[in-house]
């Protein structure tokens, strides 16, 4: 497998930041909802030393908002998760698995409250749109279904807190985490939201009008200067280490939603009717066949992972390793993987194949020990 | 813009024939329903001669099927198309435009009629798994509907039937066009379709194995040498050419279907249900604002398109072209483009507006004429 080239269409659609994104140097892509979505800028390791000293500025507009809006839109958002959404608040963001009638994960996005019948799902990459509005009609629910005009900027790392009250104002550094603000940044009304695809802290800027991306992205670049602020994107080594989850590689919608340690964000016997209700209450009394869980392999760091690893144990394969990197804080390659559920216990010893070769891995619990 | 690496995670699916796809050498991919798409081995000016003259092999795995089984599985796939599917026997394809509840354009794929009650939807860049599974459970439909493990594998070009009837017997020259047959290549059975993306002719063999790809790649290729057969892809120059519009960039889900000059293939006053009804019988009476259109722009080869391009009439802005390519045949640049009703008559002159600068676009027939 060599280097190659990504090319570009109206198919794969721009974001409002791309021409700062190659002002800065961008390397490499990737697709995230039919849209780009930045990768590198100059490698995964010193990108990840920089996030978790300073502060990054990332184009994820790639994270589309399904906009679910209308007398119905409580019910229709009950109905595709079955986590409880009925307490959630305006300002609040709860992340939540989409599930269907089997049970399975959809996509798993942050739910905002925007308003009192206004939900924003901020999505991974799965076209959810579609799904909704099909369950939406055939349903006949009175909602709105609809992708708005919604461009996240994530500002991200440990400088994040300094950077967004000078640039915005003290009281930002009172939004709790998963709470969001009305704000207006660079003469357009956003979302600030303390929230992000890493554990560096930081906040998700809900961009709400494309013609202003530039003037955002500008914004923030100017006041984080003094920061050292770079142009990063979510970033492998960090995600592995905090355990974040890609939708699409770690969790699929083959798996379903109690295989993938979304149990404490649940509540299967909430009042809402949901869809995927028959389907986990079979799962639940019957237990899991699969767990998805933290595997470390010690030693020299691994190849890219570009196709899931077989994971073995007493020479039978028992699950799949689906994004792996090398960490400098533990000085071990962390994985994630799915897992038969009575491998699924930290300590277990399982072999790793990469390119033919085993490799010993210890199965370790969420925070790597 | 300067060319910029792709990166993929297992959330990027492989195909079953991608090593191939390596070994001869790729240079670029796009992403397509979560998937690998080659774009380009040599460039595409060269792969369009090669394949107007010998035969080519495409790795089209990301063409992916929706399956839909059961005994509601006409009236799911009558519901989701304004095109009448009831006559549509078995062993036959149609092209046939996906609309929703307000007309708009959810992708446009082939539906094959595989079995009685079995239909494989082989779709465009589009989630369609997910809305078509929406419907069903909202509707309460009996059917099944899931992605399949069948990778399309393309054999292009006008060398395309002696290769297959030497590899497959002389009787696929037979094939209709829009038809498929169920053949066994390589060990494994497939399904032989007299179609594909370019006008060149040729068939799309649905590989329904992953495990066999490479066999299948390598029998087709052993007889494709003296054919001087080469890897290629979905050609750009050809498309435009041959008329062949894309989901995601000439077609989208903000367009409606009697915008994208589908006509020919619908029946409005089909007796079955569809959900796209009352919308297209509202816009059908109130006649549409924009039709989908072919323009010329003749003079030297255009850039890249990579955002669509402003068109403008009598300095007002009237469309946007979203896919454009320098046709060695006709000499000129040619557009697929969206644009103002009362200019898409073909001898419209239209200004095309490319990084700034303004080139004289003619309205052409689908023929180009």
């Amino acid at each position: 497998m060599h280097s190659t080239e990504i090319i570009l269409s109206p198919r794969v659609r721009t974001t409002p930041y791309e021409q700062r994104v190659y002002e800065n140097g961008v390397k490499s892509f990737t697709v995230y909802n039919h849209m780009t979505l930045p990768v590198n800028f100059t490698n995964t390791e010193d990108e990840y030393h920089h996030l978790c000293e300073h502060v990054q500025l990332w184009d994820v507009a790639a994270e589309r908002q399904v906009e679910i809006v209308g007398p119905d839109a409580l019910k229709l958002v009950e109905l595709i998760t079955p986590r409880e959404v009925a307490g959630c608040q305006i300002g609040q963001c709860l992340y939540a698995p989409l599930a269907d009638e089997d049970g399975l994960v959809v996509n798993d996005p942050i739910i905002l409250r925007v308003a009192e019948d206004r939900y924003w799902l901020s999505i991974a990459d799965s076209d959810v749109k579609c799904w909704v509005k099909g369950i939406a009609w055939g349903r006949g629910l009175n909602v709105n279904v609809f992708e708005p005009d919604v461009s996240p900027l994530a500002v991200q790392g440990p400088r994040a807190d300094d950077l967004m009250a000078e640039l915005a104002g003290e009281e930002v550094r009172d939004i709790k985490f998963f709470r969001f603000i009305e704000k207006e940044i660079a003469g357009t009304p956003v979302l600030l939201a303390r929230s992000g695809w890493s554990g560096q802290g930081g906040f998700e800027i809900y961009l709400q009008d494309s013609n202003y991306g530039l003037a955002l992205w500008d914004a923030v670049w100017e006041v984080g200067k003094k920061y050292q602020i770079r142009a990063g994107a979510p970033n492998l080594i960090e995600r592995l280490e905090t355990g974040l989850k890609s939708y699409g590689s770690d969790i699929t919608h083959a798996d379903n939603v109690l295989e993938c340690g979304f149990e404490r964000y649940l509540n299967l016997d909430k009042p809402s009717e949901y869809m995927a209700r028959g389907a986990l209450e079979k799962i639940r009394r019957d237990g899991v066949q699969r767990k998805l869980c933290n595997v470390m392999v010690e030693g020299k760091p691994l190849p890219p992972l570009r196709l899931c690893w077989d994971l073995r144990h007493a020479d039978t394969k028992v699950g799949r390793a689906s994004s792996c990197a090398f960490s400098p804080k533990y000085g071990a390659n962390l994985m994630f993987a799915m897992v038969a559920v009575d491998v699924a216990t930290p300590g277990t010893e399982l072999t790793v194949m990469v390119g033919g070769e085993p490799y010993r891995g210890i199965v370790k619990d969420e925070c790597w020990k």
